[in-house]
Formats: structure tokens, sequence, C-alpha cells
């Protein structure tokens, strides 16, 4: 039998990644002190571990700035010529990973790197703009567009990349930390039908191995993996309660499900107070995810740490909002499900709904 | 004669670029209406051509938000293995664009691209990221590094693209929109010494048609071209007042000398008036300028339009209030010199300082 893939056969160093990052991290702390005692003072609301929560303050308004971009899902929408989608997925990146601190997402800038312009996708760029800026709420404020020629690669000469930064608002009391999150507390999950822009570089591998460079003829294939992203923001808000508002529940923990998956993501939300979690009735995964650990020979538990695996949000509520919160979820619309429970001992533990391990127990330290 | 190269000799496309900006800032403002009513509502505050201010408003504050990167400046870096300067042109190319609306920059987040991460590198881009925060008087709230493989290229294999977005407050009153600039009024600029992030591509095109693909293994030369900028902030926040502070001159008007040189950018901010410049004493440009200008036979003319021809920023103030502006620089120990004043008639008109046409007048419509 053939050696399974991981994510890091397909190039990404994961670990290097948490290297580099640390050593910006840290070169940003030093910057805060250039605001003390002025307007914009940064204020770090939360300090443990990965979880850390930092605002700017103006008066009673705290806000935030984080940025991130597409990564290599543009290669998707290289090959099959649909450029509609992509901004959900980078809206979705920005507002969602807001959201998971409670953080109202207000306004996004955006910059286009691109090899070469090209006036039929910018124009199909703009277009998903418009839609997922109202799917999320945001205006988009500015923007840059730079031609760098053979900085930026990709399948076409028109290759871009594509990310942004969004600004957002957190009320007082509103920032959702973790810290009370208790054993029992439910894990309520929104279902996500595709990829999302994380681990892509492991479905091209996949993709180049079974069908060679040209495999996005294999059409499907290729649509299927472009499914765009689905932005939770708005749902999230209906429960959380947009700036100025009251919440409706009390949303202890939330986990936007991207790199790292959920032992990733989940476990950092719990794993602050040292906490773990049973998942025993995860939403399934899309077909075409259990496709590619077919083809790739992907174990369940890379996949699980790889991929969204179905589950694209996940929120801690107390026993007694659970309910509440399911019905809110059904009211405005979207599916959700209890998919376990916050668990003392530490690890996260799934009931797998792979392709190779289905039912079996997958444990994550 | 060799035909002289121009910045669109080097592959950028000027023009295409307009259109599709101007696309995406359609699009921008159609998602304005995602805030209206509501925290973060967005205000328009000036229209009129390219010069448009767009505010987010909370409570009594008014925020911007602006994203820029440094383009091919990197290619500098990688080839002499020097990456501290490259954080400068970053936050050079952020805050002084935020400084000429008048608006003070706060905070900044970053996004990295990279092809293949290596340490080192990240520990020298940290490290001018600290030294350039602490200049430019920003906190740097956030960042992403993105390992994209093939889809960045450069001279290394560790090449990356560098780019972000600065947070800026303006204060009520303080909005610089270039209504209040006569004829007659005077232009003040603060020295640059070398290209900042723009029109390098020409720079780069230069040198290999000069010294073939190892151009920098003439060390001065790729030394001189990394130059990092110099960020103004500080010095025309001085003269402006922060948020909350009184105006020690009046900015009629603020021209950050970057991509489209003199013409485009002092041209821009005059232009909305339909007024003109004759810049009569302008500071002379480094010499490493003159000598791309030799190499590659770029006329003055071009040169004006491309680089900043060592006149960084340029400021518009009243006759009455130019002693005390110059003054003013003059104690905060930089160089500043009247480069000529603002006149009725519309277009640009230089006296050159460039390497072929020293003394002669250079007409920019």
């Amino acid at each position: 039998m053939t050696k399974g893939l991981t994510y890091k056969d397909s190039g990404v160093n994961v670990d290097l990644g948490d290297v580099c990052s640390k050593i910006m991290a840290q070169a940003c702390q030093q910057t805060y002190a250039n605001r003390k005692g002025r307007i914009g003072e940064i204020e770090v609301l939360e300090k443990e571990g990965l979880h850390r929560i930092i605002t700017i303050n103006f008066g009673s308004y705290r806000l935030m700035l984080n940025s991130d971009g597409i990564g290599t899902k543009v290669e998707f929408a290289e090959r099959t010529g649909n450029h509609k989608t992509m901004a959900y997925d980078l809206f979705a990146m920005l507002a969602d990973d807001s959201m998971r601190f409670g953080a109202e997402p207000i306004a996004l800038s955006n910059i286009l790197d691109v090899k070469k312009l090209d006036e039929g996708i910018i124009k199909q760029l703009a277009e998903g703009m418009v839609g997922s800026a109202k799917e999320t709420g945001v205006a988009v404020v500015s923007g840059e567009i730079a031609e760098l020629g053979k900085r930026v690669g990709g399948y076409t000469e028109n290759a871009y990349n594509w990310c942004g930064t969004v600004l957002s608002i957190l009320g007082k009391g509103k920032e959702i930390t973790g810290k009370n999150i208790k054993p029992g507390d439910y894990l309520i999950a929104l279902p996500e039908y595709g990829f999302r822009s994380n681990g892509i570089s492991l479905v091209r591998k996949i993709l180049t191995n079974k069908f060679g460079d040209e495999w996005h003829k294999e059409p499907v294939v290729a649509s299927l993996a472009l499914t765009p992203s689905r932005i939770y923001t708005k749902k999230i808000l209906k429960l959380h309660g947009g700036f100025g508002e009251k919440s409706y529940v009390e949303l202890k923990g939330v986990a936007n499900i991207t790199g790292g998956g959920i032992p990733g993501k989940l476990g950092r939300v719990l794993g602050a107070k040292k906490l773990g979690a049973e998942l025993n009735d995860l939403l399934y995964p899309p077909e075409i995810m259990k496709q590619m650990q077919e083809w790739g020979n992907v174990s369940d538990e890379e996949a699980y740490k790889t991929w969204n695996m179905g589950n694209g949000m996940i929120v801690v509520v107390s026993e007694k909002e659970c309910q509440k919160t399911l019905d809110k979820l059904g009211k405005i619309g979207d599916y959700s499900q209890i998919v376990g429970n916050v668990t003392k001992k530490p690890g996260i533990r799934i009931n797998s709904r792979g392709h190779f391990k289905e039912g079996q127990t997958l444990e994550f330290k």
C-alpha cells in the first residue's frame, strides 16, 4: 500500500511556520509601546496561549485588525476560469476570524497581487466582492492592485494572490475568551460544504498525483474543490449580538475551523483552560473530501487536522442554552447540530466520519 | 542612439492598472450601504477625482483604512541578503499615504506571502518592523505569514511579497482636501535619498540590460538601490498636529510622491481645483537615479513621471505660513526647501534636475 499523503508532503512546513509566526508576534509586541498613552492605545485583553485578543482603543470603542489571504485556492479559479467565488473565501477568512473573538466585522481593505492584469478577471473578483461584502455586512473601503510580474506565479499568466485586512469592533464585555467554558458544555457545529481556503496545497497534490498536471480537465473535481466558503459572521452575530446589542445566548467559545482543522482550532479554544472534547456526532464531510482522502490515501487523522471535514464553525454553549441556540439557528434558516461535549480530559476525541475509519475514535493530543 | 526606456517597457501596464482600479473602486462603493445606519458607517468626505477621502465612523472618531505593498523592491533585498530595510518601505507606503489626507496612522497589520520560509529572513524583517513602527509611531497589531510555494516568485527560493493595511484616525476638521489651495501658494519639499518602492521594475530592467541577470554583483548598485524609504509621518504630524492637537500651520495640500512621481501625485492634489505648479527649484535627485537615467537612456520626463527624483513629500502652504513651515521642519532636524509655487495655469512645469536636461523646463499636462 502506498504511504498516505500528509499536509506536510504538499510542501507546507507547518512547524517552521509556527516558529516564524512567533518571531513576528514578538516583534509586534515591542511596537505596542508606540501608542502608549495616546489615542489608539493597544490593550491585550487575553494573553493565554495563541488565543490572544488585541484591541486598539478609541475612547469607548475597542477595535481590532486582522489579516489573511486565500492562499493557493486561487488555482482552482485559474483552472476553471470562475473567479466569482474567491471573494467569499477571502471574506470568510477575515470576518469569521474576527467573530471568534466576539468582534463584529465592520470594514475591509484588500490587496491583489497579480502577475499580469486581466480586466475580465478583475470584473469577476469585483462582482464576488460586492456579493460577499453584503453577505458579511461589511463595507470595502480601500484596496490596492499591484502588477508584480514574475513575483506572482500560478496556472495562468494572469495568476494572482489575494489577501486583506478587516477592521472589527468589540463591545465592552462582548469578548469571547473561553474563560467560562466548563466540562459538560455543549458543542454545536454549523455545516461547511467545501474546503474553505485551508489544506488546498494537499488537495492540489492529490489531484496532480491522480490526474497529472492538467487535473482540472476532470471538470467536476475542479468545480467541487472551488465551492466557496460559507460566511458565518451574520449567523454568529444573531447569537452573540452586534456592537451595542444584547447577546441572545452566551457563546462561551467560538472555533472557526480553518487551518489545523477541528483538533487545531477547537483545541486552541479549549486548550487555554486545559479542557478537551468528545465529538461523537460530527457533521459528515462533503463527498469531495472523502474522495480526496481515498485518492491521496489521506488518513482520517490527517484529514481532520487539515480540512474542516464538514464542520465550518463550532460554538460552545452551556447545557441550559443549547436548545435555544439550535432553535435560533434554525429560525434564521441554518442547519446546526450538537456534535459533542466539553470534557475535563484534555485532547480532542473524534468519532470519525472520514473515509477510512468511520465510526472509530480518533485521538488528538 | 538607443531608444530610451520607459516605465511601460519594464512590463507594468499603467493604463490597464487604472481601468482595473476603477472597476474595484466602483465595486467598493456598492458596499458602503452594508454599514448604513450602523456603527462604522461610511462617509465619503471628498469625492473629487482620485483624491477621495473615505472614513469609517465610530461616534466622534473617523477612521480610515488603506493598503499597499512594497512591490518588486524586495528583489534588491533578495539579491543583497539585506532584508532589514524592507519594513521602512512598507511603513512609508502605508503611513505617509494616510498622512496626505491629514489622518494620523495608528495601527498596522501585515501579510507576508513567501515561496519557502526562511527563519533568518523573518528575523531580519521583524527587526526592521520594530524599527520602522517606532519611527512611524504606530503599533503592529496583527499579521499573517502564508507559505505559497510557486505562487510567489523572485530571485531566491525564499522570495516573498510583503503588504499591509494601516488604520488611521482623522480629526474633525483635520482632513486635507486641497480645497483651500490658491495660485501663489508655496510648495515645500522634503528630501528623499532613494527610490522608495516606486518605479523599481524600471530600475531592475535597466540593471539587467547593463549588467546581465547577475547585476547585483555590482554591489554598490544593489545597495544604493536598496536605500530604505524615508518615513515622513512624524514630521508632517509636527506641522499638522495629531488627533486632538492644534495644527501648527495649515497644510493646504500634501503630495506623497510615490508611483506617478511629481506630475502624478502633486498633479492629483492640484488637479482637483484645476490648478497647476511651477517648480523652479526642486531638490536634486540622488546620484543613483541620474546614473539609472544614463544607463537606461531614461528621459528626464520619464524619470520625473516614474521616480520621486529626490523630492519625497511636497506640502502646499500659504505665503504667510511658508517661513514658519520651513523653520519648524528645521527645528525638528529635517532639511526642507521651497521648490516652487501653485499656478492658475493647469499642468506641472518642472525646471529639470535630471541627467539629460538640467536647467530645461519639462511640461506635464
